[in-house]
Order: structure tokens, then sequence, then C-alpha cells
């Protein structure tokens, strides 16, 4: 049995918590998978990447109602594929031996390992390891839905046809189709860069509208915009999958009973990710679970057991967040290495204004109070939208689609909620962001600075001028 | 003579003053030249639709180091001319109709007119006008410069080889090739725009940096890119210009007297704007001018006589404006507007965080202070930058040239200045004039907020957390 003073597990935004504020004490960090977690091996990082060579295709294939006659003669998978882990994977393996070979306080422990007991840990190994102190930040995995012919196991393996987002950028040629099985976040990014790229796409999704979280008037004009693009099948329940020599051919029933048989080269699943606290075996510590699997933590990112808020372990980022988003995850982890540093004065998480962004096409962001949810919380609001189309920056874009859609208090007159469809959806929030962040109200914010003319932000500040508001 | 309420010379931000609430009073309304001014007809408006052709053109042609292999088999310039002007044409004239034709208390006056008296307008038909109160927005005019050769009436004359930002937007045909005249903001859109649709491109400038008015960082940093696109000629005095059946010639002299030769197909004159108080004789009205030209005026937009605010006459835009700035002359229309409606309670202009932007390429926007002015204003301030490349949108851009400048006090921790280089420079500027507008310190803005993962905003949000502020 070893003991260490700090027991991470996890490197995704856990990594960025032990810094030379904790030299003086022991560390053991433990880590399964890629050093740097999801969002760098797997998650934003690399889809961005892929995400804006798809733009550059895209925006090429669209230009002759620019007046400009450009096309695409082919697309180089393998280049693009080599430039983004090129870049990435030294990324991973420098943060490993960083951590692994660099810091004479810290032992890396490469392997799973599980809670045997309220404040210990077994590795895969058979170490057993104590700690004064744990943070979790074990992340999430990716779901693989229970469906008749799918083989869990086959998933992302070499030579597969069936992939998750683990695997499928590394794909070793682009596919000629695709049928991604997915309504959500994950799925419309997939969709853009693949579709983009020049394979054939269809989408086939559970329920309806794509992007149902999203504010009604978003997910309702993506779906609309994604019909234009990709052969989308919504409110299918998919009941089996079959993988030939081939492709893979999966059967869905519509809420009519009937059933369609949909063929392509390469099936995505993307059905979304489930916190893995369950691995962890949390449970074995105490530690409180969700129902949805997430670890339970208070404000100040301290786990609970029975209730109680436990001082010396506390978790981050999916593993019990309610937002699988990166940003948050980061924000957590300061906050956790403030409570590590100064227990004394527990900083909490701020959780007010989360946005998000799906960097699919066309691009969405948003943050704050779906129009429903103000709707079902009662709110007394006032609603505005602007199109793309209506502002200067607009008309150059030629847009015909994109929107913004705000949400204020009808009395305190301040933002609950903002909601962006169209090109660079995720630069022209942040003042949005920004605005209910720090209290600011729409009207002031509107009025009470300039707006570039003829830049994209103006409108954001027509929408705000829109709000019907007094004052 | 014609006396009327009020009179309104020019109809740029000037158009936007009378609405509803002056029904009751008689208007006139002089326009000598387009409806709606330069942004709308040869400025803002048609540049930037410009603009995005261009940036889809150079998308397609940079595309090959994305993995995407496209080709611009050519641009269709005529298809691009009449998209911009064929949507821009008709609101001036819709905007022209409406004024003329649909409301009872206005007369219009297409024509020229000078003042004759200090409240007498003379038009150019000799009508004689008077009235209570006047609002000067006349706007600003092409500087012609004085070079031996250069004949001012062939400017933008028809089938001519030398043009202004007023004629070359409308060229019959691209041409082959460009001198551009001129080292500001004009010089670098048109030529962005020209040399991206596929025009070869000289640029003879007077001084160094191009955009020297920009922070030093930037403009030497834009120099570098412009020099990578065009032919570049910095301190350069023009002495000749001859035009030819087949093209235009130029003669430059440098610094070390050694004389050039340049020649293309066209020129194009882009020596900046004056303000066309001059033309209007407002001395004859007895109104102060500025050593270059712009009517003086207060806080409250009033135009000085003698050093003493007129209440009867006010200016607004680029005729009085240190700011060649379509937001700056809406939001000086707004106030002049307000203080028609309400002279007892005089609403002031604000003119502490003005915004602007140059969409060449890169892009450019900035606020505030440059460092030049923060040093020679004696302030304490500290200083970030931050590069594109080292955030994660700016690996998808596979950026080499973008940064951030941020500029802060060091005392109150409030930014200063911000200068952006590279792609929508002018979309993530906005939460910096907010945060300058509304007072939020540079650390505030930096931690109390969420910034999407992984946004371009990131770059932003890395440039505030290196500033070196206590706290």
């Amino acid at each position: 049995m070893t003991h260490y003073d700090l027991i991470v597990i996890g490197t995704g935004s856990g990594n960025s918590i032990v810094d030379d504020r904790f030299d003086d004490l022991s560390v053991a960090i433990i880590e399964q998978g890629l050093f740097g977690g999801t969002c760098l091996n797997t998650g934003c990082i690399p889809t961005k990447m892929f995400v804006y060579a798809a733009e550059v295709a895209r925006t090429a294939r669209d230009s002759s109602r620019y007046g400009v006659d450009a096309h695409v003669d082919g697309v180089r998978w393998p280049d693009i594929r080599e430039r983004v882990f090129g870049r990435i994977d030294p990324i991973e393996s420098d943060g490993r031996s960083y951590r692994s070979e660099r810091l004479p306080n810290v032992t890396v422990y490469p392997e799973h390992a599980e809670f045997t007991g309220r404040r210990e840990l077994t590795t895969a190994g058979g170490r057993v390891l104590t700690a004064d102190r744990f943070v979790i930040a074990a992340g999430s995995r990716v779901i693989v839905p229970d469906i008749d012919g799918l083989d869990a196991a086959a998933v992302g393996a070499p030579g597969s046809r069936i992939h998750s987002s683990d695997t499928v950028m590394r794909l070793a040629e682009l596919p000629g189709s695709m049928i991604v099985l997915g309504g959500g976040y994950i799925a419309a990014e997939m969709a853009h860069v693949f579709s983009a790229l020049g394979t054939s796409m269809t989408v086939v999704a559970r329920s309806a509208p794509l992007l149902r979280h999203q504010d009604a008037a978003i997910a309702e004009r993506f779906t609309e915009c994604a019909r234009e693009s990709w052969d989308v099948h919504l409110n299918a329940q998919v009941t089996a999958v079959r993988t030939g020599s081939d492709g893979v051919e999966v059967d869905y029933r519509s809420a009519d009973g009937a059933v369609t048989t949909l063929a392509a080269d390469t099936l995505l699943l993307a059905s979304g990710r489930r916190p893995s606290g369950d691995l962890l075996r949390a449970d074995n510590a105490g530690i409180d679970m969700h129902a949805d699997g997430r670890i339970a933590v208070d404000e100040f990112q301290r786990v609970l057991s029975g209730g109680t808020a436990q001082d010396d372990v506390f978790a981050l980022g999916d593993v019990c967040s309610p937002y699988q988003l990166k940003h948050v995850a980061n924000h957590e982890a300061r906050v956790v290495q403030a409570n590590l540093i100064d227990p004394d004065h527990l900083t909490a998480s701020d959780h007010r204004y989360v946005p998000s962004a799906v960097f699919t096409h066309p691009q969405i962001a948003s943050v704050g109070l779906t129009e429903q949810e103000a709707h079902d919380d009662g709110r007394s609001y006032v609603v505005a939208t602007h199109d793309y189309g209506a502002v200067a920056y607009g008309w150059a874009l030629e847009d015909t689609t994109g929107f913004v859609k705000l949400l204020a208090d009808r009395d305190s007159g301040q933002l609950i909620g903002a909601h962006i469809l169209g090109p660079e959806a995720s630069m022209i929030i942040q003042p949005l962001i920004q605005a209910m962040s720090f209290g600011l109200d729409a009207k002031a914010m509107a009025h009470g600075q300039y707006w570039i003319h003829p830049a994209l932000p103006e409108v954001i500040e027509n929408a705000l001028l829109k709000l019907d508001l007094p004052g």
C-alpha cells in the first residue's frame, strides 16, 4: 500500500491542477487512457481542426453564388488526419512524459484504478493506493447503444466499419458514405465534417428535431438546414445493425411501425457520453451518484456521501458536471485547485451562464435559458430575433438562414438567454455571455457601446434593440 | 425665399434624423449626390460585399494547406458587381422616393447648396432657403492628390483608367493589374479585394509602414503580410501619372532620390477623404472650421461660431467628426435627433471608445489607445499579446500571423487599448469594446465569464490573462 498526499484520477482538466504550488506534496496521477483527456485527444480540439478543413471545402463548393467559380478537385483525408494528429499526439506524449519523468513528487499510474475502500484505490496492476485527498476527474465515455447485431467490442476496432468519436477521425480513408446514429451535437459536428469533405451522409435520430436540447427555433431551423445536405431520418428507433464485407446496414422502425433499411460504408455511433464514476466504483468510496451516473458534488466541487460534503474528495468535469463541456471542466478544475490550496476559504463554482457551441453547419452557440425553459420557469420575459440577412455583413455573406434569438427578463431588463444560428455564432455570442455574467442589462448593452459597422456583431445589436423593454 | 423649420444637408446618417416625431415640422433635405451617402453607396456596405467574395476566392486558393485541393476556375466580376449594386442601388432610389414623395412635410432638393448667409442656403438651382434650425451632415469626399499629369476631371470618368473608391467597384471588367496610391484603410481594403479576385496588385504609399495610424505592432505585421501578396512600395513620393491607351504609369521618388516607374491597367487613388464643409461654404454661416477642414462642434454636436456653440445648427458625421466611421456618424445622428427633439435637455456624444476595423487580409480591428499614444500620454500601462496560433481555434485556422495586443492601465486594471490582426478581428473585438465602455476591468473580464472552448475568442481570454496586473 502506497500513501500519497493527493491522488488525481484523470488527466483532462484534472491535469491542470498540480502546479508548483503542489511541489511539497506527494501526488499520484492515474490515467488509463490518453493523457489530456477527451478534449485534446478525441473531442473539442481535433474536431474543430477537422471542422475548419470542412468549412474550407464547403466554402469552395459554395463559391459560385458569390461570383467566384471554384471547385474542389479532391480532399486529402490522410493529410488532414495527419495534420491534426501530428499536432495533437505529441502534446499527449509530452504531457505524459512531463508528468511521468520530470516531477520528483509525482507518480503516474498509466492504468485503470477503482475504489476498493472509502479512501483506497486499487490499480489494474494490483497496487493499493491511499491518499489524504482525492480529485476525481475521470471524465466520460462514449455510449454504445444496445442494438441487435451491434458488438460493442467491434466499435472502433482495427478494420471495423463501426466507429465512435474516439476513432472515426483516425479512419484510414474518407468513407464514401456514412450513417450517423444520433441527433445531438457530436452527430451534428461529425455529419458536417464528413459531408463537407465529400462523404454521402445519412443521419438517424431517435427523436425530433435534431439538436432538440437547443431552443426550439434553433433546433427547427437547424433541422431544415441539415435536410438540405444530409439524408435525415427522425423519430427512428434503430432495431438492428448488420456489418458485411462491403459496408453496414441499419434497420429502424418509424412511429408508424414501418421498418426502413439504410446502408453505408461506415457507421458512426453518436448517442452521447456517460460519466465514468461507475467504472471507478465510486460507490465503494461511499460517493453519492445522480440517476444519470454523475458523481454528486456541492458548489465547492466536494463530493457528497450520504448527502454530506466530503472535505477530502473533490470531483470536476464530465464525471460530475451536468455540462459535458471543456470550459466548464476547466473552471471547475480551477475551483478545485483553489480549494485544495486554501481549504479554509472555499471557492464556489459559477454555473450561472454556461455557453456552448455546436461547430456544425450552420454553426450554433447559446447561453442561458431556452424559451421553453423560460416559459416552464414561469419567467416574465420578452423575446426578439434578428436575421443575419437583415444586417450589412449578412448581405455580404448572402446568408438566408442565420438568426439571433434573445430572451430578457421583462422587469429587470437582464438577458436570460441567447441563441444564435449562423456563421461564427461561437464568436459573436461572447458579448452576450459577458453581459449576462456581469449583469449588464440589454438596453444598456445595445446603446452604451459602439458596434463596428458593418461587422457581424451588428446582428446582436439589432436583436437587442428589438427587445421590447421599458426605459 | 422659402423658410423651413428644419433643413438637413446630406442623406447619409443625416437621413435617419427625420422620423414621425418631426411630422409637425416643415423639413427640407438637401442631397447633391446619392441618397444614403458614402457608407451605403461607395463605402462600408459595398466594400464588405466585395471583401467577402474576395475571402471566398482566397479561401479556395489557400485550401491546399488544409488538405483540401480546390482551385478557382474564374471570377465573374460583372456578376459580383451586379449582385452588390443590384442590392444597393434600389435602396438608394427607395430612400430617395420615400423622402421625395411620401412625406407631405418634407421637400427634397436633389442638388448642391451653399450657405449664402448665416442662416441662408442657396441651391444650385438658385433657390434661397432659410430655416429655424440646420443639421449639417454633408460628409466627406475623396481627395484627389495634386500630381503632375493627374487630371482630377478624369478620375472615375467613363472609360477612365484612373479611379477612386467612388467608381472602382463599378468597373466594367476586373483589371489585370492595378496600382493603388495610398497606405490607409481604403487602400488596404481595395488592394485585398482586387488582388484576391485575381488582379496583380501594386501598392504605393507616401510613408511607412502601411496602416501607420494603427498600433505599430499591427501596422508592421500587416505590412509584412501585405508584401507577401502585393508589390509594396513605401516612402514613395509620387511625382507623375501618365495614362495611355493600354494603361497607366506612375513615377515615384524614393528617399534616396531614385525615380521608379510602375505600370498597370488601372490606377486607384486612395489618399483619404476630406470633409465637405468647404463646399457648403460653412464660412459664410460663420461656422468655425478646424485646420483639417472639419466643422467645429461641441459635445452636443452644436456647431461653434467664434468659439460659441450655436443652438440652431448641428453637425454630425464626416463633415465634423475626427472619426470617418459610419457607426460614429450614426451615434452622432442619434444625439442630434435627441437634441432637436428635446433642446432643453441636451444629450452629449460619447466618443470615449470608438472602435474601427479594416476589412483587409489579415483583418484588423482596434479600439482605444495605441501603445505609442499610451506612451505619449504618459500613461502607466501594462501590455500583453497573444497569438491566434497559440489557441486551439488558431490551430484549426493554421494561423501563423494573427495576434491580439491589449493595453491596460497599471493602476486601475482597466483596458485602455485593444488591437487585433487576424481572421474575424472585427467580431472578436466586441467584448473588449464592451468592457471598456462599461468599465469592466481586465482581470474581471478574463475570469468572470466563460469563454467557449475551443472558439476563437479564447485568444482574447488568453491575452487578458497575460496582462500583468495586481489582484
